[in-house]
């Protein structure tokens, strides 16, 4: 496998041709944005840790129902991937109230939802990614019903995984955003990342974040949060 | 039946108790409010405009499957009702992208949406209405599957029916916001009104406005529009 060209630079990534055209290798940075890129920055060693916790849940997802992008990992910061073409929504579950929900709904964060809740926003940066429906998804032509449903499973599926191993290294799963691909043959696959940088992660003794809340509110301490996480996740 | 204590004062109507604890009396004001309150006026004439669009909307729903809470007109602005107690949701029915759906998913106003797109607000002034999915009013307790299913079926079913009748008046149904409540027996029905407080109307040949937009927008003639729309519709 040989790397190729740059295809897309995001706020936290690279992604990268490779000689087959089915694969991409995705490389993490540690810049780090918020607020749609009102703040901007990076987060040391951020890029390797997502790296390898995305990798790693990613093999545990797959091995347990939910289809992923992942092939391999290449080094410390490169994975490679399956090539997909994204669906233009970031899918968001959540359990806790925290954030834009908190706001939105008038309620203190940390409050626990009676249920988990699935969120839809449309992937555009210039409109701020505003929240849609799954009305206005078919309506635009975002994705088919199908794919609607089949997302939604997947989701609530990754919900109940996520939070289970995360149980386990006690961290709380407050919420989390995903992104699905299809690939040629239109096949739904989990893609993008899992990692502090896409989840809410408190410590379930001390409530403590563990994700890139500390970089949104100016908190410090990132660095090692991410680190913590990934410790306790694969010991490493 | 006889009028007694005022259960209630909204920005476009009041609500009376009658001697008959299942029904009340809706008193239609003059009053406008737009941008959830910043802009305040009157528009002359409009609760008797309103009183009897909504009570003629009403009564043709009902005999095309639509339950309401309609029971007669009393006077020029007042209306006998069932008592319900209101869904805590503006359910909104777009067929053209026009006002804050055009804003959100950055299309020009008027775009004709490839199907009806159903949106749910969460009625709470102090947030600001905000847009909900399922998903929250499920985990908030606004209202349980069941009665979603149901609100989401009459409120496709209140879109046919009323935009072929305002086809029939040279009219474009735009959009429109409607309301449930449960009866005492827990049956929900169609609440509130129907009129250019809570539609979007655009002429058919011309595409004007015969609307609020008129008053929120500061473009004059909202009287006129309003009467205009009574006079197509009633021939009044």
């Amino acid at each position: 496998m040989e790397k190729r060209q740059l295809l897309y630079e995001g706020k936290a990534k690279k992604v990268y041709a490779t000689d087959d055209e089915s694969l991409c290798v995705v490389a993490y940075k540690d810049d780090a944005t918020a607020g749609n890129g009102a703040k901007r920055g990076s987060i040391a060693g951020k890029g390797a840790v997502n790296n390898r916790v995305t990798n790693h849940l990613m093999r545990l997802l797959e091995q347990n129902g939910v289809p992923t992008h992942f092939v391999r990992q290449l080094s410390e910061r490169e994975s490679l991937v399956k090539k997909v073409d994204i669906v233009p929504l970031e899918v968001i579950v959540r359990n806790i109230a925290a954030g834009s929900l908190a706001q939105r709904l008038g309620v203190p964060e940390g409050t626990r939802l009676a249920a988990p809740v699935l969120e839809h926003c449309y992937k555009n940066d210039a409109l701020g990614d505003p929240m849609v429906n799954e009305y206005h998804i078919l309506a635009m032509g975002w994705a088919v019903r199908e794919e609607l449903d089949t997302i939604a499973q997947y989701a609530f599926r990754v919900n109940e995984v996520l939070a289970e191993v995360l149980r386990g290294a006690g961290i709380q799963l407050v919420d989390f955003k995903l992104e699905f691909g299809r690939t040629a043959e239109g096949k739904i696959l989990l893609a993008d990342e899992i990692s502090g940088d896409t989840c809410r992660f408190w410590d379930e003794a001390t409530g403590e974040k563990l994700d890139k809340d500390r970089f949104r509110r100016d908190m410090g301490g990132e660095e090692d949060a991410y680190r913590e996480v990934l410790h306790r996740l694969l010991g490493a």
